[in-house]
């Protein structure tokens, strides 16, 4: 498929516009071979995920996390490094973040509260808000993050043992603990300065950690692509314990 | 001893004019009672903390993380319940945060420096740069940390197996990851974005905790104060695990 | 009633999400008893006025200028002695500046603009414009005020002796001197750097008091709420001359 | 005296360069004859003020407070009319705000402070803080004041009938109440905000006008240019009762 | 004519408010004779402009380029004998900017379009886009910009010889050459800081000079006061070469 | 000799720290080979200017304008082509802005005024301030520049026949036009705005080329390293005209 084709159309269908407040430069950040014949899904933008693209024959890696957030660099030791690699490989790198986050058919919040049963989707910042069709044990919904993400979760509970409604916002979002309301808040990375304010509130938080509760995003759009496109995909994991 | 003379006696003693950039509002925050006989030392202010201090007849209470920071909020829900706490038991509560970490006596990064070994220490940006007399291997400081702070700290290791030079800025201060030139870097608490960064740059990281690399200051602070004006003092510890 | 049922109805009666401008933390302020028995009113938040409120037994206290205004600032002295009133009142403070300046129902500016005799009010910056039904003397306007706010208005007649259409920013608007374009003007508190462009610009200008121009708000919201809610009021006065 | 050369002189003797902070395009406003030779000195800039300098055949106006204060503006209405009176009697306007505020010789608030009998004068904001021999009754102070400016001032008692330490910045700098540590301070303008405080902190403050506390700043300055150059001066005075 | 009657209508016609972004002071700028006999068209506002506005008769200048963009300056020297040359002839200034640069009717670029033979145009920041009916060669249009602005354009071929769409923003625009997507980038005056780009990009660029593209609007704007209100005028030109 | 090391006296020789308010990212931008055997010297960073590096086997490339300013931007089309020939050749590209510009040994200015036959040189914002030995002919100093740059001046004579004092700034700094005291104002590339103020400003302006003022700082500095360390040197010429 013609690279310049497919970055038109994840343009559109991700909607970078209405993300204008988002320091990540979102889109085609590195370009690569003209023809794309395999996608690439991985969390991070770093020397060992291209490295293993590059092993891999990819041509075209989607990210959430890219390389540019608002400040050039030199091109420079790793930085540097990591621009080999894709130049070696014609990688195009394609990164989006919180138009991944927020996106309702692929993005990381949506397919999560999917796979955890939650009803009633609505948007709630760049993730989403809903509802389990019971109330349910906190332990049990601590244990199903487990099995999706295969990590043990850190549960923080300050309210009661059984939940029914539920804010998903993926990767490092903590500092909403002061906010939500909800029975329980699912982010990914843990952050010191909310702890007493999770238990003074009465918030259930369960952190199932940044990396892992942001892989579904790039893989559920890489099968949309596949879907669409009949391009070929692969997932090059990289957790980092986050 | 009086209030308002403790008070002058702490801003000029850590320096808080030197310290324009820091969001804390440092300093006395809650006013209590004119005497003060017993001094209380902890990491954060929170509810369970102030409860504490209440149980123990604590009247000034030295906190890392104050309840101030930049933006006013209403006085609702657990906001008040903190305040009312502090009230009852007329506790003035008293913030110290960069000029705690950065203290060359009672600093946060000082006092670990100088319970690590280090020596030649220099200021870097509000923690401490310093040398093991011989270079040491990483694990070892890892278990010095561990019996330091009583955690299991978490080892990065992108460099070689034994270290010379360390830079330590206790808390958050993951950020700089990216620009510590040193053997290692110790800080509290990780971060996913600067995950991949730490190997590339050839860096050892080891982050014992947000919380358990912050006991410190305020313990050495107390003590400060109790051997110069002889106020009793007590640690109300309250460990997060991050 | 249930305060925070109130708090909820006060909230979306005077629309405060239709104000981000404002310095003013408008809204619950500080929190009091959960049963609401008796309302308060008053201009300003300060201990004389928490004072009279805890010897009226009010429960719940409306006031135009609230205590927090962007910046934080530390619980000592008098802010301190202001918190132990409220606290000990059980007392529940609540803000409305900007939002209870524009009310079209209960704002200062349209309750002024209808005890004048003024028509076809439309909005104008926080205030409201209107026209008297016929040229009016400016010395009765002026007359009219004194009787309303029982202070003696200041006039600067820039323009001519009758007038027709009128511009009413209740409080600190002088600096409007410079735009308004009416017959006249009627704002609270005099500003020295406007007096010479009110001359130059034909304007006239009625200065009939910051304290004086705001009673007429919270009285009205304390009205409303009395009417709607059958809570008995009590308006708190304590003029400034100013 | 050439005006060039004056203007040099006024530059320096002044120290405009010190006050960047300044809204006011402190300096040469406006350019009028080349040769100077009568000084008009006046409070502010404005029409009837330019008039009457036309009038007394001044070609060199002093002012406090000048036509440009950051942001440009039309040409028009009285803006023009005020432009055209300096046009047509070749007046030069040299303004100087904060400078003459803040002057040790000339300066409003040095000026004030020696007339009152303040001893040990330092610094403080753009005025400054002094002593009075001897403790003395507030009343009489607010009587010097009153003698000295011609108006009746007005006094806010908050603090003891008697006042030894004292601040005076002039003009609209009643935002000061919340900060000055002195058993009075006095200033120009009132306003509303801090009235409460006042009497809450226990602060002495006496208003004594905006424009009659800051004609003593144009009044020096022009007697200390008779001496130096022998210019002759004239004060236009336009009291605003502000 | 009423110069308020005009001003009105200028306001409006321009659309002034919806330019806030312009740094510019768009409107009048200076106000000159009530009654507006003829009127003056110019790109800059200058003593030279004036002085040939006021040898014509011009009561009402139109401009391009007006005096205050967005900081003010003492009325000194050049900035002095400006206004005195205005004031002398009672000339109003009116000045319109980005408005006249964008304007669907008689704006800088639309003009321009229209003279070249552009089609099917829609805006493109303050200018415009269009099409030649054929491709056209690049030379050919240089020919016919030298023709319409009377100097030798500035070609940089980055791209084909033929071209089909065109961009067109006059002025000072050069930035635009790292975004335009067109076969055919119009603009004034050209800036060494985008020249390689030029090439690499495969752009063609046209320099037509700041000036010279800059004629067009104020002699549309002058044409259509003629045909609206039957006022006579005359273009005042004063080339600048850049 | 190794990169790391000319890096670093390169960093220090041109005092980069002191430049903050510089948008460029002076210092190494691009890391080529460890080792440095022939260097070249060139204005501006482009695909042009790197073949011709490629070709003369340059491997630490000296440039006065770098690729990054301040924000970051996609690796794709010209800006990946241009990074694809410094990595293809190994090439390190260090860029020095305002620190080349002001320096006193090697910048562009200062070897302008020395070459111009200046005397008595001063800082003067990032260029300089000097004095002819004699009052000299504008046409003569033309003529001067027109020799030392290889192309033909653009000279606004504002001012007398012969000058006496110059300011020179190389480069785009035009704006100083409204600021500049001295008889003569040397820069590179003309700017329609100033264009009036020149001539009633009664300055006279040389316009001596972007391009061909800023050659002498990189041919400078370049020279100094051969003195230096031996290293051999080749100047990348690509005038742009501007």
């Amino acid at each position: 498929m013609d690279r310049d084709e497919l970055v038109r159309y994840l343009d559109t269908y991700l909607r970078l516009k209405d993300f204008p407040q988002d320091l990540s430069l979102n889109g085609l950040q590195v370009e690569g071979k003209k023809e794309v014949r395999k996608v690439g899904a991985a969390v991070d933008a770093a020397e060992a995920i291209f490295q293993k693209a590059l092993e891999e024959g990819v041509d075209f890696l989607l990210v959430h996390h890219g390389l540019f957030w608002g400040k050039p660099f030199p091109i420079v030791g790793h930085h540097k490094r990591r621009l080999e690699l894709l130049f070696q490989g014609g990688i195009s790198l394609y990164a989006a973040h919180l138009p991944l986050d927020a996106h309702p058919e692929v993005g990381n919040n949506h397919e999560l509260a999917r796979a955890l049963g939650l009803e009633a989707l609505e948007p709630y910042d760049v993730g989403v808000k809903g509802r389990f069709p019971l109330p349910t044990p906190l332990v049990q919904v601590a244990d199903m993050l487990g099995q999706l993400t295969g990590m043990t979760p850190l549960v923080h509970q300050g309210g009661s043992d059984r939940v029914e409604t539920a804010v998903i916002v993926s990767g490092g979002a903590a500092g909403l603990v002061e906010k939500v309301e909800a029975d329980l808040f699912i982010t990914g990375e843990p952050k010191h300065s909310v702890f007493h304010e999770t238990f003074e509130r009465g918030l259930n938080v369960i952190y199932a950690g940044h990396y892992d509760t942001e892989v579904f995003g790039v893989k559920a759009l890489a099968r949309h692509l596949e879907a669409r496109f009949g391009l070929p995909w692969v997932f090059l994991d990289h957790p980092t314990g986050l």
